[in-house]
């Protein structure tokens, strides 16, 4: 079966993990991850998204903290801090920055991020075939006022410097609109017998992905099932904070308000948490099939429960 | 007293903390670095000379390598092996890559080399002034016959790849000839009232620096004396490879052959060896005032000695 994922970072990589668990060597695993939250730091093209998954699905993420580097090390960042060098707030572990300097050095021979990402991926054999949604730069900035006034900070400043305690107004992936899909992407989508949304953040992560012109379409148009997995539990995201930009584009943060915002026209199946019971009527009137399951991966195996739901979910509603 | 030196890596680096030893507050020390084994190493800018100058003078260098940074973390190096990216010859430590990638930084928002060694020195108080020689990118390649042809390797790679193993048939300085002095060396030497060879490398440091169109004329036409230190001790370099760079411009490692090379003309004074003090009767028939001391850094002491030696000849030449 050859599944297809658009994913984030941290909650994608962990169901991809259960995916995978619940998959055998004759599944195909596509994953088309976000790079809208790609920032430069110290002359550097960091993908916190595609390292998240590649890490996670590779086994070197430090499994705690969810990104990062499993046993990583602080020389860089000490150092920089001696130097007066900035930002702070941004953390890259010594082991973090070498895939940064070997993909920028890749990079600025030419290679896109498609090629620098399947190279690094020849290490990592992360057991998927892992895309970035583009190769052209996309960056999610993040309308806000504060004391500073109102203006425009990219989405890692509100995310991780702001935390995201400042009302986000209005969320811009810019140079979404003029960007085109990996080379594979559409392929992938097109070649699909599943299509699964795993429980990213529906804004900045799978949003953003569903924003370069044609994989919406490629999503929604594929003969392909298309399940997704609410990332909101109990009203209240997860983990992370999907809650301020949802509310950015105007949309509750509930399981079946969600689902309402990808529509019936992307999604065929949609999984809410068992606490978000009273969610399936609503998702189902709106057109798309809805089973209350435990959503929270708390462990491996509740994990694999979930993705083993989602491709239930995708026969059972399979033309 | 202001005192100017020029200065290779390991070898200028600790007669100049033996300088600084001997000096008072009232003197002010200039030290122009050798940037002619500057390397482009992961899309960094890398300074060998000025940063073992600037880790040595400032408390940080790794006393018994001579180079790099104390309690160094390897966490890059292990990872780019992983990645298979190279070069692995060159060694990198976590704490080092962060001054390159200050500097590479620095550098591509346009500021010139000068100005950021004069940045990353705010961290580092060396207690002297340190320029580049020049702003302008100037490298050291080296022609050499081996398995593969005769062909021009950077300097580094003679040196720290090959060891220096096979034959050097040229020095080439590439850029040496169009590059302007960094701004304030030709000041400095103007101002000088003493002028310091340590003994660093007369070919690859030293040659180097004086190769940039200005210095040489600046350094022998100064009012100050100027005195040079023999890092060839009992016909061998105290460390490193000099003789096989020696060979390459067709001067013998000999004490007396390094000062001849220099010749009357830049050189007031020169120190030699205590094994050497044969060599004093050929270099003052040529011109040059020259003593016999012993010249092995082993201590502080000793290399303070040394420097009071070469202050003591500048003092017995002044004219």
């Amino acid at each position: 079966m050859r599944i297809v994922a658009l994913a984030g970072g941290i909650g994608g990589a962990r169901f991809l993990r259960g995916l995978k668990d619940v998959t055998g060597p004759g599944d195909e695993i596509t994953v088309i991850g976000n790079t809208a939250d790609d920032i430069h730091l110290f002359g550097l093209k960091v993908c916190p998204d595609l390292d998240t998954l590649m890490y996670t699905l590779g086994g070197g993420i430090h499994e705690e903290q969810g990104w990062g580097r499993a046993d990583e090390t602080w020389s860089i960042k000490n150092e920089m801090k001696a130097y007066g060098v900035g930002p702070e707030w941004f953390g890259l572990g010594d082991k973090d920055f070498a895939t940064h300097i070997v993909r920028t050095q890749m990079l600025a021979a030419g290679y896109p991020l498609s090629a620098v990402t399947e190279a690094l991926c020849e290490r990592w054999q992360p057991g998927v075939r892992l895309l970035p949604m583009s190769d052209d730069r996309v960056e999610t900035h993040v309308r806000i006022t504060d004391e500073d006034g109102t203006r425009a900070v990219h989405f890692q400043e509100y995310w991780v410097k702001l935390h995201a305690a400042v009302d986000a107004e209005a969320i811009i992936p810019v140079g979404a609109d003029t960007a085109k899909p990996a080379p594979g992407v559409l392929e992938a989508l097109a070649a699909a017998d599943v299509i699964l949304l795993p429980p990213s953040n529906p804004v900045v992560s799978i949003g953003t992905i569903l924003a370069v012109p044609g994989i919406r379409q490629a999503v929604s148009s594929s003969s392909a099932p298309v399940v997704g997995l609410s990332g909101i539990v109990g009203g209240a995201p997860v983990r992370g904070m999907a809650d301020r930009v949802l509310a950015a584009v105007g949309v509750e943060a509930t399981a079946a308000a969600v689902a309402l915002h990808y529509s019936s026209e992307l999604l065929d199946g949609w999984l809410v948490d068992t606490t978000d019971a009273d969610a399936v009527g609503p998702v189902e009137a709106a057109g798309i099939a809805c089973r209350a399951v435990p959503l929270l991966m708390d462990s491996p195996a509740a994990t694999a429960a979930m993705a083993r739901a989602a491709l239930e979910l995708a026969e059972q509603v399979r033309g």
